[in-house]
């Protein structure tokens, strides 16, 4: 058996014992300790730098240079304990206090929730009715469809005392489950106004939970966190080859934990204990992580999950910290890739009951499209990549504090930018990449193909891949480094908006519809929130539409879980969306292949399509 | 606190601390000890005798005579432990090796039980069809009725592994649940000839377990023990208080520690992990004792149990050591006194299927009679009392080893009997009283109100409690002392027997019938199989009808519930039966009363209804 040594981490002061040998960014995680990482401790991001003091060994590979390593920081992941050590992470290498989408618009008059509460006076027994509790409970119920209901034995053995203790008034919850019900809790005397369901976005980087008054439809908290399992792996690609490799339990229990600490932060006037149902909308793999279900041969062809449309459970099978007997649903997913978070996006959008054609864009972590109407619905997924939220751009950073999210680019290239929280610039999210990329663009320092035209010294120079714009001087930055911009970070971009945009064109055309045609586009999505309209059309992200078609819808998937979590007919809505999408499965479509091609420039190879964006740009 | 002090039980060497202040039969309780009890230790019955070696104290009030106390032994209930005991268990105070009535009749040709088990080959999925795993599964179940079925967490964790073990052949174990159906089960490749269930009758007395075949219909083992209950109290309502004084627990714990340990008797070819349901018989206290519902109310007017049809269970929930998922299924009862076990003699039976009128008699610890054919059934209870199993009567025992079990009285009233096993007298069993009473009676030395005629003196003497009669002399019983019966047993077993004619004449006369009308009497029940008929209608315990019309059942209770298991429509069957079953509560009933009274005699006041005995009783 290997040794063990203390590790402890700092600034927390968090301490844990692991095997000598074990890496940093194992133990971190073990920890349950904060870490950045894209690549889930592969040595592929160098997100996850630290400083380590005592007994520890760096890896023959180590993925920083010399240089780097002059510096005294390494990566977590490529640096082994073998005795007692005290590491150090830098504020850097934290997700940080971000900005997490939580506005959204769940409408609904009156609530009708899937969970109903249902007030009984029963005639108490007597000789000539001498029907046994249960029988005679369920006869008080009558025709509201329980049937033979099914129950946790916990509840029967309580039944007898509960139906007496008020004088046979009392409050039965029950809920659907199939063609059948089941009776979720009993409580003595009237209870009918006490009703508190849970809607829970799992993504892939957030998880918000929204505690919503089911009799008057109302919020009253949202919280949202950072998925712990981040320090895992950033991307769904990476939680799954984490998984394989034996992190299942650990995913699991890292969603769980980032959740129930949420729920902790909602349930301070309503405890816990009376929340009795949740509605959780995430993409297929957060939902597989979230169950503990094998998502691998999502990864593999042809994608298969274990289950689209899992059964409800009760929140004490699936570890939730609610009524033990609250049942947790999960929105159904369409695939692998078009998860329950999209069917919450379009019950959210109310896309699927109007007539007009409509398209709907979710940027994430990943990005999903869907086109259709009242008619027919069709959806894909495209891996857009994480440039939006900060992976694959050296100084990418997702929308927390320090990030610049605003940009605006002048004629003579001069810039102004805003971080989040006013503080010094530690790098640049998502919405401040579109300004900058666009502005450059617009202004004529970016060619269609997006590298770098004539040389302004004073902000374009030279870099270590190729040109690079100076964003902020050291002056203006936390580090007092530079932040730039280079041209391979404003390749992917561009590889991530086309991909996007390729997506919805492959959508519009297989269907013999035509752009011009879409009615409404609903941008769903925690970065589609802080997006400049004009500037994310410039650079060919959205269509080239009249501007009164866009929607920011906000958090979509929140939204709809809270939706089917307040009314039966959205839940019972969902099943059928989800049911009746089309999947178009992108990664072996010939036509997705060509349009991605073409729109791997600014705005697009084709500027018929995009007619208001020409005449803005400024020739080189 | 209270002192502990150690507690050894001999012959079985079994020790147990306790608090100083216990009885020494809450002890043997406690400790899992062997100790019989009618009474449930309230010092009423006087069948634990123990004899006590170190630091004990008796209760003041100790139910034994002075002289009874000088033999040195002692009821356990009334003993109290204050250090360091040794307590010696004489075989007169243990249930003993008894026959307990396994033989059952479970007709079922071709079975189709409520676990279906369905082989599936499924197409692996494609880029073309990429449906989920579980919907995939549910497609290839098709319209064999699932719809969206439930199913445990762990069956859905385990689900890709399974379905691609054997290249996407496998086989579904599911079953209805009221309007929906559960998933039970998957296994890899085709296990289809495998399909395992367990009936279980839980009785007052006595449990029995069967294994059966649900491919062939055939049974596997049957095992058969002593509810360990019984150390509880014998009967229901002494079960009922020990539940109330805070005994459920224990009471749910000995019931589940009897089956299990049955369970590990008949899975010897077959693992218990490989039985995939099971379905239970018992009276309704006994099935609220099994699940660990509050019988408190059962006992008091107007008798109402928690539920008489509960829902069925997975065996993990319920604590059977099957497969974790295995559903436990409950035969419905019709009210607290008319339980599950006679819906499964009814079905056993098949009266409810047939023109023909119909009496069924269930004489265990408790007595149960229905009336009825297919168009009507209805059913009482009345408190026959236990003095056919032991209780009541001075040298009353189980049908144990020892046990007089047939006896014959010749004219000069000398008495031939044989005993279980053949071994030296310990008692007599409930046959054994029929024998005698009805020999005594009809060779005129008792009179039809039961007391003793004339004097015999080698046989017939004046006893402590009235007239007794010497059944064996001290040189044929174990004790070396006589055994005899007094007038006082005769009079509680005239009881007892006036209890169950009453209660089915006033079934029979309430709906416009007459005895005679009654076309096929079904005895079910532990004791009725021992039963000599002719001398069970010469004391008039049954009516006087032609003997053919008589059916000896054997254990219908555990026929019944063998039968649901093998047959979905025998599980519908109960399910029916038990609804339309009416129920009349005799405990309020005047004409029950005025029957009782009349049947308070050998045979009966109404000589008329007894035309075959008269010619045969001697006058006196």
């Amino acid at each position: 058996m290997a040794a063990k040594a203390k590790v402890t981490f700092l600034p927390s002061g968090r301490t844990i014992e692991v095997a000598s040998g074990t890496t940093l960014y194992k133990a971190a995680v073990e920890a349950g300790v904060e870490l950045n990482s894209v690549c889930g401790g592969k040595g592929k991001c160098g997100k996850c730098r630290v400083q380590v003091h005592g007994n520890y060994e760096l890896d023959h590979i180590h993925p920083l240079t010399p240089e780097e390593l002059e510096t005294g920081s390494f990566l977590a992941c490529a640096t082994r304990v073998r005795g007692e050590v005290r590491v150090f992470i830098p504020d850097t290498s934290t997700a940080g206090k971000g900005q997490i989408l939580t506005t959204c618009k769940a409408s609904c008059r009156r609530p009708d929730p899937p969970l109903r509460k249902i007030n009984l006076t029963i005639p108490p027994p007597t000789l000539n009715d001498n029907l046994a509790d249960l029988e005679r409970l369920m006869r008080g119920l009558g025709p509201r469809g329980l049937g033979e209901p099914q129950m946790d034995l916990g509840l029967l053995q309580e039944l007898a005392t509960t139906v007496r203790k008020r004088d046979w008034r009392t409050t039965a919850s029950f809920i659907r489950c199939g063609q059948s019900s089941r009776l979720v809790r009993l409580e003595p005397g009237d209870t009918t106004g006490l009703n508190y369901g849970l809607a829970i976005d799992i993504g892939t980087t957030t998880v918000v939970v929204q505690l919503l008054n089911l009799v008057s439809g109302k919020v009253v908290r949202t919280a949202a966190a950072y998925n712990r399992q981040i320090s895992c792996g950033e991307d769904v690609i990476s939680r799954i080859d984490y998984s394989v490799e034996g992190g299942l339990g650990t995913l699991r229990r890292l969603v769980l934990e980032t959740i129930n600490m949420l729920v902790d932060d909602v349930c301070i006037e309503v405890p816990a204990q009376q929340v009795t149902s949740a509605c959780v909308a995430g993409n297929t793999i957060m939902i597989h992580l979230f169950l503990g279900l094998d998502p691998s041969n999502i990864k593999i062809e042809p994608y298969i999950p274990v289950a689209n449309n899992p059964p409800p459970l009760p929140a004490r099978v699936v570890g939730l910290k609610l009524h033990p007997e609250a049942p947790v649903m999960l929105i159904p997913g369409r695939s692998g890739y078009v998860g329950g978070d999209i069917t919450a996006d379009v019950i959210a959008s109310g896309m699927h009951k109007r007539k007009e054609l409509a398209l709907l864009i979710d940027v994430g972590t990943n990005g999903e499209v869907v086109l259709g109407n009242d008619q027919w619905l069709v959806g894909c997924s495209c891996s857009a990549g994480p440039a939006f939220e900060g992976g694959e751009v050296r100084f990418g950073m997702r929308a927390a504090e320090g990030a610049i999210e605003r940009a605006s680019v002048s004629n003579n290239l001069w810039l102004n930018f805003c971080t989040i929280g006013g503080a010094k610039a530690r790098g640049i999210c998502g919405s401040g990449l579109i300004d900058l990329i666009s502005g450059l663009f617009v202004k004529g320092a970016l060619d269609k193909a997006g590298r770098f035209r004539g040389v302004l010294p004073q902000r374009i120079r030279p870099g270590t891949e190729g040109k690079e714009f100076v964003v902020a001087p050291g002056l203006e930055t936390a580090s007092g480094k530079p932040i730039v911009i280079t041209e391979s970070d404003i390749r992917n971009v561009i590889r991530t908006k086309a991909a996007l945009y390729a997506a919805a064109s492959v959508l519009v055309n297989s269907l013999g519809q035509k752009m011009e045609d879409v009615q409404k586009v609903h941008i769903c999505g925690g970065f589609g929130n802080y997006l400049d309209m004009n500037k994310a059309i410039s650079i060919g992200l959205l269509p080239d539409l009249p501007r009164k078609r866009f929607n920011f819808m906000g958090n979509g998937a929140l939204a709809g879980a809270a939706q089917c979590l307040l009314s039966r007919r959205s839940a019972a809505e969902a099943s059928q969306v989800a049911a009746r999408m089309t999947y178009m499965e992108l990664s072996v479509n010939a036509a997705f292949m060509s349009e991605f091609t073409s729109a791997l420039f600014l705005p697009h190879t084709d500027e018929k399509l995009f007619p208001s964006v020409h005449p803005l740009v400024r020739s080189g």
